[in-house]
């Protein structure tokens, strides 16, 4: 017996989610760009060699230049079935040696979305402080070479913590509609790091503005450094004014950690 | 008023103890060799371009090609006399771009020596077990791609603990004029790291003979994934024969962690 064909109306294209891991150096962002190299075109080259397409390919985070991730979540559309975990093993031998990897696989239905279907982003941004250059670290956090107050540094976070209008904080290039946002978590936390003392600063929402995270770390910086008082947090969010924010801080120390969607596609039901 | 001068008995020259971080990858090891990077080379490079020496240069342990540092210590004698704190910021800048950096710096006795004072060396192995290549633990760790058992890894681990003789664990090319070494501890912990299950292996003891550590993980990781039973770790170590030894485990999972003294040169009386 076989299935009629109904013209006009091609059954839809089985949708992969993916989890993926990257070092963000070798990379001008996650977006494919032309003539530069691009996590997304290094992903779309691997697809590419097992299956014709079109694939489709969104993520939730556009990832800028220089930044990691650990949990990048995309979704990819494919021309055939293919068991999750064989084509994970698939995509991960033709994206060598890029240090990109996929490391979850799992079909989605066909009307999921990477970055619609998203209910949470969470971040973390790496600083080092200590005198001598970074060897390990180097390429994966942001060296400062003064001490940080992190206990003024998580006075200053919790006034950015809510729903507020982060003009301040976001790149003047930012295309989102609005400058609204829900801040859930902004959290400073110091560790004796295997380089020394390091400052590590979670932050979480359901979506972030363009370079929202570094700015909010840039400003946090000052506050730790004593150039800021705490309280200038709030008088900077109040501004809504770009000029009003501290340095950006660099790629280097940012890391996209997870992507929360409900139901989880990656664990089994 | 001046000092006399002792002719055919010039005074001391300072001594210095630095604790030094490096990335293994590019070097040959610590130790000098002919026409090969190695760190020594670097440091003593370094060292060159701030002071005529000669700078005696040792260090705690003798690294192999690949092995990485969070806190070799070594020793150098200077022409003159430096600030601990702006001596070790000289040679970092020299230093750079290499991945090796002086983390720390202090004056030490002419008879203080960097091997022959230690009273203890700590090692760290990595191993991440995973399917997806690494991205940023590529050359930081070892990738196994099976699961190991961590709990049979530490039952065998136990068999090593204490004074045993260790020619089933040394390199063919050992030169130690004695197999009889005290291993303090041997210590087996699962975690959940950045990049998935890692099994972290730290080892303690007054010194080890050469390729001991990676000997004795490479068994170990037989045991983790069922080919050993933990008990032959006891019988290997009993037959005291290299034959009996599993495969030794990769350069780039093993890190020098710590060498103590006492008193510790680094921590002000």
């Amino acid at each position: 017996m076989s299935v009629p064909v109904r013209p006009g109306n091609p059954p839809p294209m089985p949708r992969y989610a993916f989890r993926i891991e990257y070092f963000g150096a070798p990379f001008a962002g996650w977006q494919r760009q032309a003539g530069l190299p691009s996590v997304q075109g290094a992903f779309e080259a691997a697809l590419a060699r097992l299956d014709p397409g079109p694939h489709g390919v969104a993520a939730a985070g556009r990832t800028d230049a220089g930044v990691h991730a650990l949990g990048q979540v995309a979704h990819a559309d494919m021309a055939r079935d293919w068991d999750p975990f064989r084509l994970m093993e698939a995509i991960n031998a033709h994206l060598r040696p890029a240090p990109v990897a996929v490391t979850a696989c799992a079909v989605v239905p066909p009307d999921w979305h990477a970055r619609f279907s998203a209910i949470e982003r969470g971040y973390l941004y790496r600083i080092v402080t200590r005198r001598a250059p970074l060897t390990f670290g180097a390429g994966h956090a942001w060296l400062v070479r003064h001490r940080l107050d992190a206990q003024a540094m998580a006075e200053g976070a919790r006034h950015l913590v809510g729903r507020h209008d982060f003009t301040t904080f976001r790149s003047a290039m930012c295309q989102a509609a609005s400058p609204l946002r829900t801040l859930d978590a902004l959290e400073v936390q110091p560790i004796d790091g295997p380089e020394g003392q390091e400052i590590r600063i979670r932050a979480r929402a359901r979506s972030f503005l363009h370079n929202q995270v570094r700015s909010m770390v840039g400003s946090l910086e000052r506050v730790g450094a004593g150039a800021w008082k705490p309280e200038r947090m709030a008088e900077a969010l109040a501004a809504r004014d770009r000029a009003a924010c501290g340095p950006v801080a660099p790629p280097q120390g940012l890391w996209l950690t997870h992507v929360r969607y409900d139901p989880d596609p990656f664990t089994p039901p």
